[in-house]
């Protein structure tokens, strides 16, 4: 940093009106943390740009004066993403978070980075139209922050993740330009479009102001079948085969028996398929635009979960039935950290046939570094998370050996056609592991860019492809 | 170009030896033109590695002594992409055509970028996958190219464009390089990811020698519908009702008066729906896992299109009833050419809701610089081919009132929320119309990645973005 901290809040003081800019202690505690483990870490300022002019006025000043810059979204990443590891500045997208413009004929909607991605998706079913992302987060994560980690959802098996929804984003630039990366048309084959490479790009090319997101027609007919089986084997067979047959359920979420007996005993009482001789649960949707349709798939699923040594099944269609049918899935997490345990999340994505021995392989790492371990997740993506457990009171040896079982997950993943991180992003906590999926030249190549389109460097540095 | 052209050719031969490399101009002539209007361009030398390995000996030469090159496949380009407008070396990929793997677990097909389209989707559905990439230039088309120039079709409605299929793509860069852009798999938030990138970058970037598309499983049920409408307006409100309706047709081909009674009376005999009270065809289809789903989307389609005013509608499920319902479809583009007439394909991409007013506008256009106009194409992407006819013995003022009235739709299209091209890229004949869609902040950020990448211009100069 090149100017004096009294100087850099002057000029944001200028540019965003005193009351968007603050270097109060208590103020900017909350900002220094996100979702990532108990992580946190001081800086020197926030602000809360109201414009994308604001925003860049900040970036050419901060480029100018070599001042490091995060930017914000919900803060709900687990990776580290949001954390200002070098101080400087924290660029809260919080007041930037009107919706702008819902096109139900077009099917489109253009907002602004800060608006919450569950109250994106509310306003446009008004319109009878469909967003489908949906993080686990969407409650208070932003979605020019669900763009930047590409987040991906239980959904992602049927619609893709966050970046196959962006049609075109406003991005301001570290030196200040305000751009437009695409074009609100579903194809266009102009010139070079760097849209994807915004998307998951973690901040470290400049700051996301509007996401222009394509809609689909919002499907009339949800219905959840809880599947039990009794191997891991059938139910991940049951995944391939859901994969082959076309009938593109919108999730398909594999609960793994370590994941089923844990959160069972965390909630105690009789739960769904939680039996004797039941030992990984399947948690299928279809979405449809109609019930005639659903009916179908209802029958052809049915067909193949028969087919697949499906042990039972039950079907939800109203909202009461649907939560209690995903009771447990959604306990998972709280379970995991309701005795003060914290967790490494691998959120690795494997190719699906490398799914069982992937699974295979991970209880045996754990086993060998005495590692609790969960598993559960995305199967049809091949996108487990594997969760590495920590007591609160981890000695020193336990947080190494960790560290260490995590290292040989990433490498397993590496070398067998997988990728670190299949919707978390990379973030702060596995930048170390890139280098067992790219080789030099490709990491090079990521540099490369980020180097031309940041040459200060300020923005978000120390995360993912970028350095300090 | 720094070297004597007998110093290129021995370099090249030591490469990739004498066989595969030529300055014959007999050899060369069919590589100096592509299907973009009778456009021609001499060259020095044409060459045909046959690895990667060789393509990046051939670049780092290149990049050392500022030689152009054109990166080739099957020359099926219309807005002249592969012609060599700077001479120097014509990288055909012609022998780099083997398809190296078909995974029908993990759904995807690698393969070199040399492979015919056709061949490609032929391949992969002896495995029940499908490869949604159909230009209708797919016999001679090669992937490469087709990724490239993001190639659409009728199906991108349903499926997206090229670009959409793409998860991962071996890429030589300029200096040498050889790198892969993604990974295998679907979900990947590991780090920038540069494939979107290179897909439409028109070679300026590097050469594409290998391509990973994702497959799906293959539509068991394919249905078509040719209906015919009395207005344009009841067939583009049923376009617009069909893309909300969730029904996800496979095709919306619309086909204008003027397209029909052309090509009605160069076909001659009696033609499907070409009647009185007959203004407008719109050609649906349907492409489904199975009959029972076919047979519910028919009749919602069917009840969708009474509403709409359609006068009569005929049902195609056999090869024959097909050939027979697309026939006048298809012979558009030999009707328009049958008597040595050539053409201006403008294919531009409008919002759906803008469809109407822009054939208002270049049904206009066209009337006051008389230029005779075709119209027809992907209406539910909004993506015509708008044709500008111009006969073969043309006056200079002829062609000159067919430049004008392309500039005029060009900023028409531009300034209603529409891109210049949806699936033909801007290769050499549009890049004049670059900065009617692209401000200057925008295009020299273009420019700018693309001399991050090629810093010696060497990769298809002139061509999209790129300058000379």
């Amino acid at each position: 940093m090149n100017v004096r901290v009294s100087a850099l809040r002057s000029y944001l003081e200028s540019i965003c009106g005193s009351r968007n800019v603050s270097d109060d202690p208590e103020v900017l505690y909350p900002y220094g943390s996100d979702q990532t483990q108990h992580l946190h870490f001081p800086f020197d300022m926030l602000v809360k740009p109201g414009t994308p002019e604001e925003v860049s006025q900040i970036l050419r000043y901060c480029s100018s004066n070599g001042i490091p810059v995060t930017p914000r979204g919900g803060g709900s990443g687990v990776t580290g993403g949001a954390l200002p590891v070098q101080g400087g500045v924290v660029l809260s997208m919080e007041r930037m978070n009107r919706i702008l413009t819902v096109n139900n004929v077009d099917g489109y909607v253009i907002a602004e980075a800060g608006v919450l991605t569950a109250d994106l998706c509310k306003e446009v079913e008004e319109y009878d139209l469909y967003l489908p992302v949906a993080p686990s987060s969407m409650g208070f994560s932003m979605i020019g922050g669900n763009v930047a980690t590409n987040a991906g959802s239980i959904r992602s098996c049927k619609y893709g993740t966050t970046a196959q929804q962006v049609l075109n984003l406003e991005v301001v630039l570290p030196d200040g330009s305000i751009i437009w990366t695409g074009a609100n048309v579903r194809k266009n084959a102009t010139g070079l479009n760097p849209t994807q490479l915004f998307a998951g790009s973690e901040g470290t090319l400049g700051v996301i102001t509007k996401v222009v997101y394509r809609l689909i027609p919002k499907p009339r007919a949800e219905v959840l079948l809880l599947a039990g089986f009794r191997t891991l084997e059938d139910a991940v067979n049951m995944v391939a085969a859901l994969k082959m047959s076309g009938l593109s359920p919108s999730a398909a979420e594999l609960i793994c028996d370590n994941a089923l007996q844990f959160t069972a005993a965390y909630l105690g009482g009789r739960q769904p398929l939680v039996q004797e001789g039941i030992h990984t649960h399947l948690l299928i949707e279809f979405q449809e635009p109609d019930d005639v349709l659903m009916h179908h798939r209802l029958e052809a699923a049915s067909a193949l979960l028969q087919q697949h040594g499906c042990a039972e099944v039950l079907v939800g269609s109203t909202a009461a039935e649907k939560e209690r049918l995903t009771r447990l899935r959604y306990a998972i997490g709280e379970a995991m950290t309701s005795f003060g345990t914290t967790y490494r999340d691998v959120d690795a994505c494997v190719p699906l046939s490398g799914l069982l021995p992937y699974i295979a392989a991970v209880t045996d790492i754990c086993r060998r570094w005495q590692v609790p371990l969960i598993c559960f997740g995305h199967a049809l993506d091949g996108n487990l998370h594997t969760m590495l457990l920590l007591n609160s009171q981890a000695s020193l040896q336990e947080q190494e050996a960790l560290d260490a079982a995590a290292t040989e997950i990433y490498t397993y993943v590496t070398s067998h056609g997988g990728v670190l991180s299949g919707e978390h992003g990379i973030g702060w906590l596995q930048r170390k592991y890139l280098p067992l999926q790219f080789d030099e030249k490709r990491l090079s190549f990521s540099r490369h860019i980020k180097s031309l389109i940041d040459p200060a460097n300020i923005m978000n540095p120390g995360k993912s492809v970028s350095t300090f």
